[in-house]
């Protein structure tokens, strides 16, 4: 029975991603940082204990799918809404600069080929909002203008990077560029999202009324875990990736969600989404960092060459393409301009979300070891150093600033 | 990749246990039997949809052991105190005796080898306290003296059926049947059991305190569940089935155990058990119906010969002894006639242990079809037919008996 390693492996897992998530806290680097960490010493990189099998990568995708089931939750579309022009501006100018920014260098100056340049776009558009969230909170600015313009523009973000995955997941798997293709995989998309929403509610209120009559504890986690898969499932089928089925049953079931119809009907019952929450946060914060450590994991340094100067060009350009093209976003609205300096730090750190990217440009084939390995050291960098750099803005120029309320 | 169509398979699995444990609650059945009768018709004997991969296999493993640390959580060692004279008689009667008769029909009256006759002897001694529990709660019986002695001799029959697996496990992986051996994983197992309860109490205690500490959400979640796998791990390496682990690892934690020497230290905070149980059940919810399911994935009922009249025979064999062999140990306690009768009824039912016995049988190639089908049918029979049995007995003479404080 192979069950005995296996389960030795993911001991290893969990514990090491633990201990180096809380290390990475202790020195105010993001906990993902200490994750990922975890899965270069265990891996072939360094120590070599723990394989990306086929079930440790089945399992790193079920938690990918919950992290992404978990950000859809959270997303607050009415701060969006409040909000909504200036951080539309920031969003789509910090959305649009990195992806053209990152592709004509990928295109023009490395001379990748088409679908690589998309990805390497793709991968640096992405914003964390969990780091910018923790940051803000700790200099206790969660509440002020800038945070709630960031916390909007970073929900839009989301949405974004996802249908821009699910298109450039579909390039990579049909192998061309085809406007066509994208189209389709565009209207599937917005099909999907008109329906999942109605579905997922209609499926909540079913829980909410049969947990009355259910006399078998759990009823909550199996039907929710099945509504996650489900979407999942049904997202590969119409050819995007899988996290797109868990965020859209997450945005589905989240409190401030409404259809533009029927609101009443529609909306889910909030006691009923805390409960929801309740019951499925022990499964996501199990799963969820089996993610982090597998790209750490999968991350083999020893295969790249780390001499030929190629890499160290790369990491470089594109980690000073990552900061610029954020700050340009935040630099177009009308605020103050310690208020847009603000913003456009806040909207720096990729974290998960370009991790997201990054692996899948790799499980698909699209990135080499070289180009895998600049990506993930651009988004260890954007994902570090602002963190830094805001605390550092905060203290010196915090004074400008509107106090929070 | 073909994490989307394991994804689907899981969705099957999940929803229809959870469906048809939902109809066996409402036809007054144990749900453990509606989730395996998911698995006969999703597998192989009937639709075919689901094939029980390696994956879904690790899934199922896993979902045993979180069952196991379940058991253990829940057993109640100052019950076995309290009625320790008469449910030490109940158990170990209601243990030896199908053991016995078991092995001895086997080995003589069909002829099976020593190490298969062990097993089928093995698999009639289990007691499932929830089904019991169940019938007990629902005639408002579970404070009542007779359900206080089928509780604790539950107890010890678990822990005694535990061990019993555990040396069966060895011979059938040796091939052999070694009193060297067995004595090898007795001594292993007391210091396994000795051990397990310190090192899971300071493991408790270490995470009770950091968890003022932490930054990172799910400490508790990561923690238990390294544990209990890790405990897995250690069990298997010491030629002991994994799901032993997981037993000693919610026997340790559990409330009411402590060890004979500093109590005081070594007890686990009441409220942090709690905790532990609040944050562990959706975990052990979710994947605990995957076993059941998979037992009935991994019974073919096509491959089975149904004419050969052996299969019927044995089974109805076996089901005459496991319901007298369960009533013999009640009828030696010194209690009134229907007391006896009434706890002997109670101690019938053998479910999810039975279950785990059949399927480790069938997993070590001890059992073949035929005789793997015969103990499902056993199996199931001991299990559906004592609630009515129960029901019957109580409206009819229940008035003889002491009503429950």
């Amino acid at each position: 029975m192979e069950g005995s390693s296996f389960f030795l492996s993911l001991v290893l897992i969990l514990l090491s991603a633990r201990l180096l998530g809380e290390c990475a806290v202790w020195l105010k680097i993001p906990p993902v940082m200490g994750e990922m960490l975890a899965g270069v010493i265990l891996g072939p990189s360094l120590l070599g204990w723990v394989q990306p099998t086929e079930m440790i990568k089945l399992l790193a995708e079920f938690g990918l799918i919950l992290l992404l089931f978990e950000v859809g939750l959270d997303a607050d579309i009415s701060q969006l809404a409040r909000k909504g022009k200036q951080a539309s501006i920031v969003a789509l100018g910090g959305f649009i600069t990195p992806f053209i920014a990152g592709f004509f260098v990928s295109y023009y100056l490395f001379n990748l080929s088409l679908i690589v340049a998309l990805f390497v776009g793709g991968t640096l558009t992405a914003t964390s909002i969990g780091v910018t969230l923790r940051v803000l909170r700790d200099l206790r600015r969660q509440h002020s203008n800038e945070a709630q313009i960031v916390l909007a523009a970073a929900v839009l973000d989301d949405i974004l990077g996802v249908i821009l995955l699910a298109v450039l997941f579909e390039f990579s798997a049909s192998g061309e560029v085809n406007l066509i293709n994208a189209s389709k995989i565009f209207i599937f998309l917005v099909i999907f999202f008109a329906l999942a929403p109605i579905v997922a509610k209609l499926m909540a209120a079913t829980v909410g009324h049969f947990e009355k009559f259910s006399h078998i504890a759990g009823l909550i986690p199996t039907m929710i875990v099945s509504l996650i898969l489900f979407f999942a499932w049904l997202s590969h089928a119409v050819g995007a990736p899988e996290l797109l089925g868990g965020f859209a049953a997450g945005l589905a079931l989240s409190r401030r969600f409404f259809l533009p119809f029927g609101a009443h009907l529609t909306q889910t019952d909030g006691r009923f989404v805390v409960r929801i929450e309740e019951k499925m946060k022990p499964i996501i914060q199990l799963f969820t960092p089996i993610f982090f450590v597998m790209v750490g994991l999968s991350l083999n340094l020893q295969e790249i060459d780390w001499s030929s100067g190629m890499v160290w060009k790369m990491t470089f350009i594109f980690i000073l393409l990552a900061i610029a093209s954020k700050m340009f976003g935040a630099l177009l609205i009308r605020e103050s301009i310690h208020s847009r300096w603000a913003i456009g730090l806040a909207m720096i750190p990729r974290a998960e979300v370009g991790l997201v990217f990054a692996e899948l440009g790799r499980l698909s084939g699209v990135f080499d070891n070289e180009l895998y390995a600049a990506m993930i050291l651009t988004i260890a960098a954007t994902t570090i150093l602002p963190p830094f750099m805001m605390k550092y803005f905060y203290t010196r120029y915090g004074r400008h600033l509107h106090p929070g309320n």
